[in-house]
């Protein structure tokens, strides 16, 4: 028998004995490129093995483990953190209306169902609601952000629920590109970065411009660096849009006031729009560190900027004390948008109906939770909690020789520098392995914790770097350091 | 003073007396050109109306109806459909756990809610589930395939839980489109279609090829249109994918065994890959019709298609009996689909973390309701009275000169056919509008009902229709119908 390939078209036809058997339509070679070219570290191979070995445990296979702790994403419900009983109160008075009738519900609690039922179609979550959104949560948000940036105006037209702020980034970014070749659209993100943003620029074909942070400077933006990023690529593409995100994902970093100043004197001087990737606002832990949001900042640089600067900035239920990442809520805020491309905006929305609704009801508590004063207000310590863990990571790194860390200013995530062993190196190329990959699986293989290679966010060539979140218990947070350093001294002699 | 305008960038530069005021960054000109082309009639212009209306009427403005009737979308919960029981108090149990001490509550109920919660990281809907579905329901789900189709094997490998269909369904066509110019990938697409799919083509600039459905023969599909279209098409495209609705959206027709198989002769002859889009599968209502899925006439086909031939099939909560559109619940099954491949899919929805976790809660209990000897078992009018407004609907239409309207025997809406006056097509043409948007703008604005004109849909040229939900409960929908037939005939007496 013998088989010819037949190269007639992009689909691998095998002709054998003169009988042609088709191969698929769909292909690795014959698939959207642009897909191909996606990566998304944070869900990447390490986590499928981390799966994997879970499942291994389940049937009884012995490791030198007894669980996988998970340390790779900022879910904080998975590490055991507990909801807030207002919010899910109100969401199951949503779910199930009968419950309206039930003592057990305190009033204020009922109050806030009754008005989203209000909203919906039918009284019911189950309808469809705007594409933008339900009306009264947008006006909850846009009094939220008022509240939050002392007082200055939130139209609640410019706001657009969304499912989780990762759906309001992409589509933000694909209003945004356009043209070929030279024209190509550039989008500015930091390096490291949150993947979202390289996968849905790799999904778009935008031209990625990798602006680096400085880690000696406590992983801090500088604009003489924006600049340089920025000039190198006008020689290959049209730069349009700036990404910051801040609080710093995975740096922790927390931007100063001058800072932010400075990035929004460069992005009117260079005619950029502005995404301001703000879901950490309310994750600040250092002394000295203060959230200042992008829009308050720029009203108060006067109508100069806050009449022209195009921005867009996004906010999630995921993160903060709740971190109800499962119900997928999230907002964005436009500001100084054209109103044809906001009408586009919303004709672009409205092709997936709406944001989930239970998501959007979640938002609106979120924004607007019990006060100190209200019936249903609960203290919780979470924030507080997470401001320890901050500095006990910080600590506890600093002390393993061959781990460098920067504090974690903000957000929910360490990601100190490695120094690898040049032969871990060399085994790990010859591998066709990111080095941190390689260590990253190790540490996951022998201690059962998940992190996720610097590799995945980007960095400096020739530095090496893993994200891991401080969200566990703080006693199993001690417990999972003990092993990454027990882990790093290991492995550093190992590969001496 | 003098303006003079620059044309150095695709920016508009307005240079005023020297100084440079620079225009905006995103404008109609310099946004994204596909998403620019996107069009999505079911909350198009008429709805945005329909708002502004329902506002004024707020307000206090007088009109000539008191409210407004939205029959442009199948909201199920919007037209007054109550949800069920079962449902809701799962997902009240799952959102608040404290209500599993609750004996209200019934115990199936709480099997339930444990089972879901069990399979959540902490136990919570708040913590992000896999990336493809909770496990657990995907098995679920894919018992449920089984049980519809006679027992023919789901692996729960092959489900994907989506955030809706819609976002299934705009995945799949994104790994599909590649290549550029003749190579470019084309998409079948049924006229008149659902413009979920021509929104999601032009935004992925994949090329639509338009195959047409017969109205005279109850909107069926022929092969012979379909190799038509194909053909035409191989001229200055790649065809590499069949799209079809069934039963149809817009047009309510359920296809026959025969029709099916034909499909998928074709589809394997031709080495597409085929979509099937059966979300209105339960929504079944002519006598002699029946729902045959994609899948289980593949597999009755015998090996040679059902071992080969690629497809994907989708299904969502927001239809049949349940309605339950906001909680954004769907899932796809892929069939055949290249290992690598699959690994790229799994890859991109890793990208946006999960589907809502409610949503994947709502379809666990969508796919797996209580059986009619279990305590929760509700028994539901729904499917019987959406069939008795389906006859309702095509006999009532069918006595208005010049509407005509085939049986509605499946699906949630009807699309009949209008002749519209001479005179009020060349007023439409006068004002660039299509004629038939013309027509139903002006239903709105005197008789306060919102339907999608058929030029949304896309109809044979020169040929004018309208979709209407037949939602509405039925002494509504009697008056809704009787409105229709007045305005009609008071319309074509005015153009006449």
């Amino acid at each position: 028998m013998f088989i010819k390939l037949s190269k007639q078209s992009s689909l691998a036809n095998l002709a054998v004995n003169g009988v042609t058997c088709r191969g698929k339509v769909l292909t690795l070679d014959s698939m959207n490129p642009n897909v191909r070219r996606v990566e998304y570290a944070v869900r990447g191979p390490i986590v499928q093995r981390a799966v994997q070995i879970e499942k291994e445990l389940r049937e009884g296979v012995k490791k030198p483990f007894t669980e996988v702790i998970k340390a790779n994403i900022g879910d904080a419900h998975a590490m055991g953190q507990k909801p807030i009983t207002f919010f899910r109160q109100v969401l199951a008075l949503c779910s199930y209306p009968d419950l309206l009738e039930d003592n057990k519900f305190p009033e204020d609690a009922k109050k806030r169902a009754r008005r989203i039922l209000d909203a919906c179609g039918g009284h019911s979550i189950g309808a469809y609601s705007a594409s933008q959104g339900i009306e009264c949560i947008r006006q909850d948000v846009a009094r939220y952000i008022e509240k939050r940036d002392g007082g200055i105006p939130s139209n609640p037209d410019n706001i657009y629920l969304s499912t989780g702020a990762s759906d309001a980034i992409v589509t933000m970014l694909k209003l945004l590109v356009c043209g070929e070749g030279r024209d190509r659209t550039g989008v500015m993100i930091s390096i490291p970065q949150y993947p979202l943003y390289s996968a849905a620029l790799a999904d778009l074909g935008a031209v990625q411009i990798n602006y680096y942070l400085d880690e000696d400077k406590c992983w801090g933006l500088d604009v003489t660096e924006l600049r340089r990023a920025l000039n190198a690529a006008k020689q290959h593409c049209k730069p349009r849009v700036l990404c910051i995100i801040n609080p710093g994902n995975p740096t922790g970093q927390v931007q100063s006031r001058e800072c932010i100043e400075d990035v929004i004197r460069f992005a009117k001087e260079e005619n950029l729009f502005l995404m301001a990737d703000e879901v950490y606002q309310d994750n600040v832990y250092a002394k000295g560190c203060k959230f200042h949001s992008f829009k308050k900042v720029l009203f108060e640089m006067g109508p100069e900027y806050s009449s022209s600067l195009e921005m867009a900035s996004f906010h999630s239920t995921s993160k903060c004390y709740m971190g109800e990442c499962g119900f997928r809520g999230g907002y964005m805020e436009v500001l100084n948008m054209d109103p044809e491309v906001k009408a586009q905006l919303t004709k672009l929305v409205s092709v997936r109906l709406c944001p989930p609704v239970s998501g959007q009801a979640m938002l609106d508590l979120v924004v607007n939770p019990p006060l100190p004063d209200e019936p249903s207000y609960e203290r919780t310590a979470v924030l507080a909690a997470l401001a320890e863990k901050s500095h006990l990571t910080e600590e506890m790194f600093n002390t393993v020789p061959g781990i460098t860390c920067n504090p974690v200013q903000g957000a929910m995530y360490t990601f100190p520098r490695i120094t690898l062993p040049q032969k871990a190196i060399a085994k790990a190329q010859e591998e066709g392995q990111a080095p941190d990959m390689l260590y990253c699986m190790k540490l996951l293989e022998e201690e059962g914790i998940c992190l996720v290679p610097g590799s995945g966010f980007g960095q400096k060539e020739g530095t090496f770097h893993f994200r891991m979140t401080i969200l566990p218990p703080t006693e199993k947070l001690k417990v999972v350091l003990q092993k990454i350093r027990d882990f790093h001294l290991r492995f550093t002699q190992e590969f001496s």
